[in-house]
């Protein structure tokens, strides 16, 4: 049996670290490289209102949890809990549920909006108007209406900052994602640091940016957080195929998804440069409002008619 | 059956086009984006003197025909061709009685050097001293060698310019194994254009980059062309995990392998304006005095006890 540096019996081993961990230093070194992150990229300031953006999985959860222990003693900084009910049944539901009660427990203001209420229409009725809807449509419609949901009602809740629960693969499979499909405006939008590029949109904080998703995963059923465990139904597209490459490869490689991110944060600086050279400017959507790269904003050219 | 715009039998789909190609058309169409790729981005100059690195396989004895066609007119250019013999056997030899015999079919000057006569020791022998290599190794004391003896001989040959046969794959596997390694200084080497940045340094061209791997072997084919068709036995690493991943990706996103290759080209100027700040530096290696990043160069390291 292999046992932590404490003597105790380990959970986890880290294989890019090369060390053995029981429980409880996993947990707590878990919490130190989220603590840290925050720290070194200055996520958090006074008098920040933040909002939480809780789906229900491991990674709002886990997210929930630790900026709870971080931010709950804090009298200088709001918090609250968001989420988007994209109708997605019954998947979405139980995820919600969880975030719901855990909110309720951990005494955090919960809002929930749904596609359904601002939309007109759930995912799911969306995608039954589709008859071969391409892979990764799905992805798309989900992301593209979430994302505008949450900037928007952020917003409107006056808060200066979204804060998001994606993991280490998601970024990295994000990174590896934009750079096959040659898109560096919206890599630009990427980082350790919230970036505001307009008035009109909510900075994005990041924590756990740094933490494999398997060792989020782990976290949280060793802190006893409930979560969704089911994978979204319509999961599919060029994301699956990038995941399963990168899970491969940190295999034999153990530690490279680590550097993927680290180089795209040395190089960020010149995507940009890049990027503002080929003058992809931002603009305001004709019809919403909201920030746009262009004329009509992805949101209303696929969500309304 | 399906037909080329001509009404000849279509012996290629080009999927990326949405083209059916009879056998002519398609050797054409290639000749063509060679041309093409030559003349816009200035590959070739009048006094140039060029080494055509011949290995014997199917990129580079297309190469050699093509280049043939295109130089074997023009009085204002030299050109020979370079084979370097690793000590890959039988693999090699086979290539390489190819290479000779194209070269003399044709009337081009042909120059051979081995890595026995120049490191004293064949990639054969030198591969026997490691019990277990690890993946790859192989793979980098070939192309840490190959590159080092083109690039010297074809200074001491007074030649200015290296062709080499490079493929659409084999610059989107560079690309992004470059990226996923976190290697920004050789990725600043790339590039569609010669970049000569030491005296020291022959500058480097390949026409043939922008061509998938199946074409260039289809053209081959198709010309007549003999080659070495098997892999080389050594071949392993984490170039086979990235040439799988891209393979898949494409097959499900046809043009993929361009667009990979078409980000690079405009992300290029960034990447260099990045490794300059990081003043990573050309120097010469205190050993062999060849251009070098390091006090000691690859080679010496590797090669040289």
């Amino acid at each position: 049996m292999e046992r932590c540096k404490c003597g105790r019996r380990a959970v986890f081993f880290r294989r890019y670290e090369g060390t053995y961990l029981c429980d409880r230093h996993f947990t707590y070194s878990i919490e130190k490289k989220v603590k840290r992150n925050i720290r070194v990229n200055r996520l958090i300031r006074s008098g920040d209102r933040i909002g939480i953006a809780v789906s229900g999985g491991k990674d709002s959860m886990s997210l929930l949890h630790i900026m709870n222990e971080i931010l709950g003693p804090r009298r200088d900084i709001d918090f609250l809990a968001i989420t988007i009910d994209e109708g997605i049944r019954p998947y979405r539901e139980k995820g919600i549920r969880y975030a719901k009660e855990y909110c309720k427990k951990l005494g955090i203001e919960h809002h929930i909006y749904s596609f359904k209420d601002i939309f007109g229409k759930s995912l799911d009725e969306k995608m039954k108007e589709f008859e071969n809807p391409e892979s990764g449509l799905s992805c798309t419609l989900c992301g593209v209406g979430r994302r505008y949901i949450l900037n928007k009602v952020a917003r409107e809740l006056g808060l200066n900052k979204l804060c998001l629960g994606h993991n280490l693969d998601d970024e990295a499979q994000a990174i590896i994602m934009n750079y096959i499909r040659g898109d560096l405006f919206r890599a630009s939008r990427m980082g350790p640091k919230p970036v505001v590029y307009d008035k009109k949109f909510v900075g994005r904080i990041k924590p756990m940016r740094i933490i494999p998703e398997e060792e989020i995963k782990l976290y949280a059923t060793l802190k006893g957080i409930k979560f969704q465990e089911k994978n979204c139904p319509y999961k599919s597209g060029i994301r699956l195929e990038v995941r399963e490459f990168l899970n491969k490869l940190e295999e034999n490689h153990p530690g490279i998804k680590f550097i993927i991110l680290e180089t795209f944060d040395r190089l960020l600086p010149y995507i940009r440069q890049c990027v503002k050279n080929h003058q992809e400017k931002v603009t305001y959507c004709k019809f919403c409002g909201e920030p746009s790269s262009k004329d009509v904003c992805k949101t209303c050219v696929l969500w309304r008619e």
